[in-house]
């Protein structure tokens, strides 16, 4: 079966923290059942405008006062996937900051009990639901041993870590983590979300900034410094087989990542003899990115133009971001891909990345 | 007289604090005389490969044990300039990170004894070189009586900042800092280098680098910070007649900046009811870039592609960066800029920004 659009970030929401109590060990169990959840350290950024956009909203009642687009897999199923035409969606969650919370065992036991949920409660009933395996990359040794509990399942496609960190995610402390992904066979994948927040550096190099315009505007700046450290620290020379899906980032910048990077290793590669190719070269191989938002060019030429030069034939993957549609409808921020390359964007390339794992339906 | 080439950046080297000390208060020559240079925060980023590439050096001797291309104004217009064919220089020193500095009086201390040393001693006795106008933001007052003491000297046409500190440059503390450019009608120009070190924040979102090679590749992302700072908090609305040189940051990243921002404004400006344009119209009016690097497109096309994206016939300028020339001649640099855009990013953008101060010789 191949399908007819597979859809790479759907952000299925814990609407009731309840549910996942059960997934962790019992000491946890009072602090996640809190109303407002765990504690986590959150920044100061807050959405505005209109949240979901277009996405479709199930009624408020009685039982559900707090009726969320993506609280329910039935009702996502019925209500987006199936009238949207998309077979598939991979599932990336609301806990995009695990990263940065500065209690690493509190952080990697909540992964655990998440990726369990996840598992039972949308992936295991239902065919068109494949999850992510959610590590927390500040403490590298249990990030490894759930991707090694979790990697072999078929429900699972992916380690997904929050890009907001530490640390550069090409330092060495981190690379049994992508030892881990190789071994079962997994893309990693990051995602924006919890930028400036608790253990994070500031989200920009010069400070934090003022508003959720700026601070959303800002975040591809921690995708730049991650894949110019995965190259430099030579991660793809260690595991040349590993994928990276960088999620909600862009792609305009990607050129610019590239060619001056490829620019300055002529110049200064001897600090890096491990970097054997220009730096481009590993960015077109090992990186994939998602369409959700992609920059709005005012000429359509210009997205032709980029897309050109980041290989989208083969690295571009549809992801529509379900329910966050604040920046518009996901299908309509595609129209202007070109007609030949949208098979591959819509559903091809991302069987490419995930592989077989996508079809077993 | 229509100067054949404008060279926008020439960081001519203190090579003997000796000869800076009588231009700071009494006090401070013991501490500026030392054989280093004065007391100052810096990162562990040390630049690897040839330095100064194809710049001419000058032969040491017993007196000039360290020779330094850019150390003696008589030198560098003899061996640099006329035979290059440049007839204005702009002078944006070596002292980049006075910024980041943790003593703000210090550091105010030594741009004014800077300035009077570029003035007395580079710009004054030669009709080819300007001056920079060097202030610590950190120090906003002290930053305004710098600009306010020499910024109707015809030598001096920018105010230049060192772009790493501790804050966005859209901060409403920095306001004053314009309004005194825009009230001696001097463009303002952020300068890379004292990223990650003092003050800063790392130099990447998600912490420091591990190399020069990925510490200069990232440099970029504090301009994308202020870019978007700059503009969301309503500089350009307080301040129409502002300029903003962006030096040795490349272009490509900009159609990323621009267009991602537009896409988020439709959503998100609420926060911000005083960015009253789509947030690339602020950019392409206010900000300017420089040649030295360009990003290496592997295809001319696609630097085309993107020159005309940024409206580069307005907004590059060509700057040699002399002499630190280890990415490649600067001339080379600048061979794929077609050639009807040829005159004005040599010489006719520079005049269009910095005005008739450029052609009082």
């Amino acid at each position: 079966m191949i399908p007819r659009a597979i859809d790479v970030d759907v952000h299925h929401q814990i609407v009731d923290w309840g549910a996942v109590a059960p997934f962790v060990p019992p000491g946890l169990r009072w602090r996640v059942s809190r109303a407002s959840g765990p504690p986590l350290a959150r920044h100061g950024f807050q959405k505005v405008g209109a949240t979901f956009g277009s996405a479709p909203i199930p009624p408020a009642s009685n039982r559900n006062p707090k009726a969320h687009p993506a609280g329910d897999p039935s009702w996502v199923k019925e209500h987006y996937l199936d009238p949207r035409g998309v077979d598939v969606a991979i599932l990336t969650g609301s806990l995009l900051s695990l990263g940065v919370q500065p209690g690493a065992d509190l952080a990697a036991a909540l992964a655990r009990g998440v990726n369990d949920w996840t598992l039972e409660t949308w992936v295991r009933p239902f065919d068109c639901y494949r999850g992510s395996i959610l590590v927390a990359q500040q403490g590298p040794a249990q990030a490894v041993a759930e991707i090694d509990r979790l990697g072999d399942d078929p429900g699972m496609v992916q380690v997904l870590l929050g890009s907001a960190g530490e640390a550069p995610l090409g330092r060495r402390a981190y690379h049994p983590i992508y030892e881990a992904c190789v071994r079962h066979d997994l893309p990693v994948a990051l995602h924006l979300g919890g930028e400036g927040a608790g253990i994070s550096a500031p989200a920009t190099p010069v400070g934090h900034p003022s508003t959720y315009f700026e601070w959303y505007g800002a975040l591809p700046q921690g995708y730049m410094a991650h894949v110019t450290s995965m190259v430099t620290e030579g991660v793809f020379e260690r595991f040349p087989a590993l994928k990276v899906v960088l999620y909600e980032g862009g792609i305009f910048w990607l050129p610019h990542v590239m060619w001056r990077f490829d620019k300055n290793w002529k110049a200064q590669r001897s600090e890096t003899p491990w970097v054997k190719e220009l730096p481009s070269a590993y960015i077109l191989r090992h990186f994939y990115s998602t369409t959700y938002p992609l920059e709005a060019a005012p000429d359509p030429t210009y997205l032709h133009q980029v897309l050109a030069m980041v290989n989208a034939e083969r690295t571009l993957l549809f992801a529509s971001n379900y329910p966050n549609w604040e920046l518009g409808d996901p299908f309509d921020m595609v129209r202007d891909v070109p007609e030949e390359l949208r098979r591959r964007v819509m559903g091809e390339n991302a069987l490419a990345v995930y592989g077989k794992r996508l079809t077993k339906g």
